[in-house]
């Protein structure tokens, strides 16, 4: 059983069917197809609003794209010292923006505390031409931690991000986890909590590689359409990602997959939580737990063929995806 | 019929069906897997040589990714006048090289002529802080006039490019109809005649969206794992990349799909040559042909549900994919 | 005597002295200080309207600034094919923008034709996401081949860039030089004709090394500051540009020193057209000849002691300076 | 008295009267005149080996520069976290180097700790492609809180550097200062204890705007003609960049001056510290001071016409200049 990432999985059949479905017959390109409008529509029906939306291959990509929307080359984009923007992508957030700077903020179980938003932004030189410029704040859903940020978390960060006019971003990599962990609406956990840009994942919840970039505020995403073809981001062929971005949404796909993972963890980690000498290190509020294992322990479960990742130096990550199996 | 472009498209049967039998079980991510190893191998023997691959899912992410791979951020790319890499990608070689300058050339039917590269470079300013610095030359396989270039063409451009210190790039975005249509080995056309690195296109020869990026000299590729990562081009589940191009390369599926569209094109072409009023502009070395049209027989092919292109003021484009009927 | 180019000239001694005297006492830095108030105002005067003023000290620095406010990284800047900006500052622009790219328009005498904008805009693909956005105009003043844009050129220019959308940035480095050539006023030269943003070279004309970069849309500035102090062209002894600058404007020194190069250049273009053999290639709008030397007639230049420069496979240029002596 | 910074402060006057002297006559532009050559060779003897030497006008310049010489776009420089280049360049770094991440490091007395290096370090995940990659070690000399590294302190680090693969790079701003504090020689700080590049600062210490890179490794160099050049940091009138270099490289006014504010500074540090509730926050090394000042303090010391500077919530900065007077 292999626990080590959920991208270690394949993908959803109802997925792969609608792929093998909708390639017949000429559509035209770069997203002028049906199925890409579709798939705007469908998402502005479950956000219930009116969004702009720009599907992607990749969860970095996506981050990447929303965070040059909010931040100029002179800007600053606030960040969990353990965020994905920060520490897995290579510097992307940099090379999209222009150069602008990540501010990295401590913070327990992988979120940011408003008051330690606050704190920085009171020294982070706004309006001084010596300092780069407070821009963005971008949150994890879920974070790092494998934790949930509560609509009411987001709205408290937004409130801070608002006063200092931080546009406010989410990388949503496993945002239905998120979602389904905390029974609140998409809109209760984006926009109505002050959300600007959704990176709306679905790659890592059963598609073969799709994310769609949701713009709440469309005045954002004037640019974005240009900046994501100098990216090398627009598909020439989009229906391949419209489809699976489709099928994921459809008859709540997308819920019922984060569900299981999430039940999969659940059930995981009450198993270990029972075990000596085990500790469960973060709340598990979607598909991830993080646990200090006892060294026998951990090669016990590596020699039963149990994939896991080291995480840093006490932790350990397990990860469950759309397909674990419940044995 | 849609002749609008190979893009139009969607996917040959083989190659859906490659993704739906690879997509059970749990791989290792970000090219860690089996299909990936494969493929790189697979390359290796059509290509006869040692190289070293990077699959990405667009032409315009292969073509930056080379270009920023041979040029610094002061450098210079030169490049036909039409070229995808100078006109149809909004700035992405900029982008990836960090500020490098296009110099574009003219020359006929898409080509660039020896000479005319010569002539360039002699004024380049090489060498001289004030100017850019010549450092690499970018040709498309198939040109922007659907044309090919011989391996003697690619020859003599090479030794230009080689005496001046310039890397060499192949957009091969329809690298299988210039092959096919020339009828030499995939070794002849590249690294024998000099090519340094290539685009190797299959999105628009039946993929869903695949390309290889193919370096002949490993020590260029040092940095490109980095660079793709940081792009967002590094797939987590990279096999659904691999998979398309490994069933692509399988049993010559390429080279079939590849000589059919060239088949319907001269077969197109042919019909078009002996209507009143028709003039094909450039030789038909692939699957596109560029036609003043006379406009009551524009008017009529579009009546009757032909697609096509308007490529300029005079020229309609029209492109055949692996998937047009010979009807 | 030398007429290599109008920077091989020292400086004028009313500047060196405004120097020396303005050296005492403590100022604050990064521009807080009296001298740098003092001319914004001046330059406010001599340009008729409000202005925003930054000062730098080199005419690159000034050039890509102004292209940065006025081009995303995704967009294009219009240019003669032998502007400094597209030839001569080793990809500035490209680098300030982000990675824009410069459009090389061809155009007698140095100058580009409102048509031949008209066209190239018209085949620039405004608002489709596979090209570059149009987004500035850059016209020399002196061109690259001494001649001097009058205020109707400018208008027609600006009329053409203004319907697509483009700002309008004049290269000044000669802007003295063109002014007194033409005997406009300055604010007919540049706002008046439709110029958004002026390079104001002065270091060419007699100072040690300053230029103002001058908004007359003060909206088009609003980032300047920080992308100057990003680009390190915030000087924090910020007086000692400005005395220059100060010096340069008082009394009508800039006038009266580019009026002399003037001058000297005039009287040196008739002296050569009456030689058997030499052909003045371009009108001498300002301080620059070009002109097609017999080799002969070179040589004995050359060892009389001339310092001139090989501008091309025919064409020599002579700059006359503030300080060249009547001889 | 003013000790808000040494910024404040104007210029030498042999450092002037250099300027008013050189300024005579023709001599080549942009660096091939005879003053920059000959600060080259005296940098050369004072540092007593062979490097490359590139003027500049700015500190911000000159750090950007270095950093773009010894890091990728997709790598990361450790620097201190309240040094110079991250917290007041407003990311010049980060464009200089096309888009790299500064990884801020905490440490006592604005010094680096060779364990925390190594930590962090051991934390960087270099090879992986999810991280960007160590490149460089960036110090101050002297530190933003005054202190100096000593050549002990240098080759511990550049040790730790060394054996992870990082460039060494010290942003000498106060580089005198240091130099006069320690009593060591420059090579001894510098080359000798492992430094690669060095951004020798001239301007607080006397120069109107000078600053020298100096590259003890050569082939580190082989780009910043062109990086130089493209980021307008080439004076045309170069000599006057290197005039003042000369002049104060010349009888050791450097030193001189530089001994003066530190003696300056150590007086002060000496009565201020006999005060009642006045504490010094920092070992004074050399011409700052970093020091708790009870508010009647300093209200007092202000309404007698002292400047200085608030750093942060508890600490004034008091810097001498080489002009400040022992009053």
């Amino acid at each position: 059983m292999n626990f080590y990432s959920d991208n270690v999985a394949g993908a959803a059949p109802e997925i792969l069917a609608a792929l093998a479905e909708g390639a017949a017959g000429s559509v035209q390109s770069y997203g002028a197809d049906p199925a890409t409008a579709r798939v705007e529509r469908r998402l502005a029906e479950i956000f219930e609003t009116e969004i702009v939306v720009f599907p992607v291959a990749t969860g970095t990509a996506a981050n990447a794209l929303a965070l040059a929307a909010l931040c100029p080359p002179y800007g600053a984009v606030y960040c969990h010292a353990e965020s994905h923007v920060q520490v897995d992508e290579c510097g992307a957030p940099e090379f999209y923006t222009g150069g602008a700077k990540l501010v990295p903020l401590a913070g327990a179980h992988g979120r940011i505390a408003p008051a330690d938003l606050e704190r920085a932004l009171a020294a982070g030189g706004a309006g001084d031409v010596h300092h780069v410029q407070p821009a963005a704040l971008s949150i994890g859903q879920l974070s790092e931690a494998g934790t949930a940020y509560t609509p009411g978390h987001v709205a408290e960060l937004a409130d801070v991000a608002r006063r200092h006019g931080l546009g406010l971003h989410m990388d949503g990599a496993r945002f239905a986890n998120a979602l389904v962990g905390l029974g609140c609406t998409p809109a209760e956990l984006t926009w109505k909590a002050g959300v600007d840009v959704l990176s709306f994942g679905a790659t890592k919840n059963g598609c073969l590689a799709a994310e769609a970039l949701v713009f709440f505020k469309p005045g954002l995403a004037r640019e974005i359409g240009f900046r994501r073809k100098r990216a090398g981001h627009l598909f020439s062929k989009m229906r391949f990602l419209s489809l699976q971005l489709e099928a994921y949404l459809a008859d709540d796909l997308w819920l019922r997959l984060a569900g299981h993972a999430n039940a999969m963890a659940a059930r995981l980690a009450e198993g270990l939580a029972g075990a000596p000498g085990v500790e469960i290190a973060h709340p598990v509020d979607g598909n991830q737990i993080f646990v200090a294992l006892p060294p026998a322990v951990k090669r016990g479960l590596r020699s039963e063929g149990f994939g896991l990742s080291t995480w840093d130096d006490r932790l350990s990550r397990l990860v469950c995806a759309f397909n674990t199996e419940p044995a």
